[in-house]
């Protein structure tokens, strides 16, 4: 099996989602990392229950309707310029640091991102952080008006790069969306970015373990959703060497 | 407008899925709140998951994977009797101590329950609670192969009921199960159980503030999905007086 194409994930994959905790925590301190943490739990939420209700809205209106859940369930109370500077964080998230150089070192296949952010967003993504310069697609689900993991959603790799599932190896962070991705038929890395162990020595060392807890029980493990991706990886920098050995 | 339908969510609606609590607890000491919380986010995230994946399981398979993430993600280590026992509380969860009375009091309308559980989970409750007595008729989703909120679950009322969404009153706490059904179309009555005001106390009373705040904060507020249900009441003892508020 050849790797033609090497497809990514956007939020949490190649940017850090995470890295919004400085605004929010600016905006309302105390509460940094457990608005960043709820907001994110109800931002994919929404996606799941919009695609299921069939009321597709796009990723920037499920992102403000979550934030706007999230500061009102934990009694936050802001203006609109704090509201607006929040939001602008998530339009400028920080690259993970092995990002632009794993994604330089494969330029000899076809690269791209599949995310659930809306073109708009998308775009200043890629653009704020250099990206463009080495990606040759950026596909948003808004043309299926559908969030992932929902099948037809991965089946728009094929349809921009004319690359096979068979051919594409997809990239993800995320569990749920690397189980996705293997139930529609691509061939998937999972990035496990924090193990059981780093977990428990943070746990031992941090004062805040409860929430910290919880957000790790539920979205760092691989889910038990009846499929295994093909391949568990712990950041971007290992992925040109893996891509290269499904040449032979 | 006249209801002759009063259609019950089961799971956290008219029985405490926290109630197995005390069961988590006696297995695993110090972790039977957070064993109980995680389990039931975990268990709803792949219902929606599953149901977009397009890869179907019943509700009994659904809420053992979940259960298993759980203990897994938790570091907990288990044997198949404990896990067995932990499982079995959930065909005998407690019911909300007003519901019986409530159901009794509505005996002129058409009562059942719409559930995501399968079949022979809710044949287990409604039989070990009693509630076999009042009610007409029990409907799993399980008949369509996908969960709540698909529109198509909601559907199987009036399959079942012959009484159109319009004369359907659907109660659920479940704030994401309550916009399902309103945009569906049926009458809804969402159950706000924890009040924001009850939230402030209990988190100035507890030491355990985190980890309750951040399951308060994913799920006891109404969601931010473009819908609000008609009615929003406080238990189910306030239901024979709305429904027959209706009636005029």
């Amino acid at each position: 099996m050849t790797i033609k194409a090497v497809v990514f994930d956007a939020y949490g994959t190649l940017y850090d989602v995470q890295s919004v905790a400085d605004v929010t925590e600016d905006a309302f301190p105390g509460y940094g990392g457990i608005i960043t943490q709820v907001w994110r739990i109800k931002q994919l939420e929404y996606t799941w229950l919009r695609s299921l209700m069939q009321r597709y809205r796009d990723f920037s209106e499920v992102t403000r309707d979550s934030l706007a859940y999230t500061l009102s369930s934990l009694g936050l109370e802001y203006d609109e310029d704090t509201f607006a500077r929040i939001i602008d964080k998530y339009l400028h998230l920080d690259l993970y640091p092995d990002a632009l150089a794993a994604l330089s070192a494969m330029k000899d296949r076809k690269l791209a991102i599949l995310s659930n952010g809306s073109p708009d967003m998308l775009d200043a993504l890629v653009q704020s952080s250099g990206l463009d310069r080495v990606l040759d697609a950026v596909i948003s689900v808004d043309a299926k008006k559908t969030f992932k993991p929902s099948p037809e959603v991965y089946a728009l790799i094929e349809e921009a790069l004319h690359v096979p599932p068979a051919e594409v190896l997809f990239i993800s962070a995320n569990p749920w969306d690397a189980c996705g991705a293997k139930a529609f038929g691509l061939n998937v890395a999972w990035i496990e970015r924090v193990t059981p162990e780093a977990m428990a020595l943070a746990c031992l060392e941090s004062e805040t373990l409860p929430p910290l807890t919880m957000f790790w029980a539920l979205r760092t493990q691989m889910d038990e959703l009846g499929v295994v991706p093909d391949h568990r990886i712990h950041g971007l920098a290992e992925l040109p060497a893996l891509v290269s050995a499904q040449r032979s």
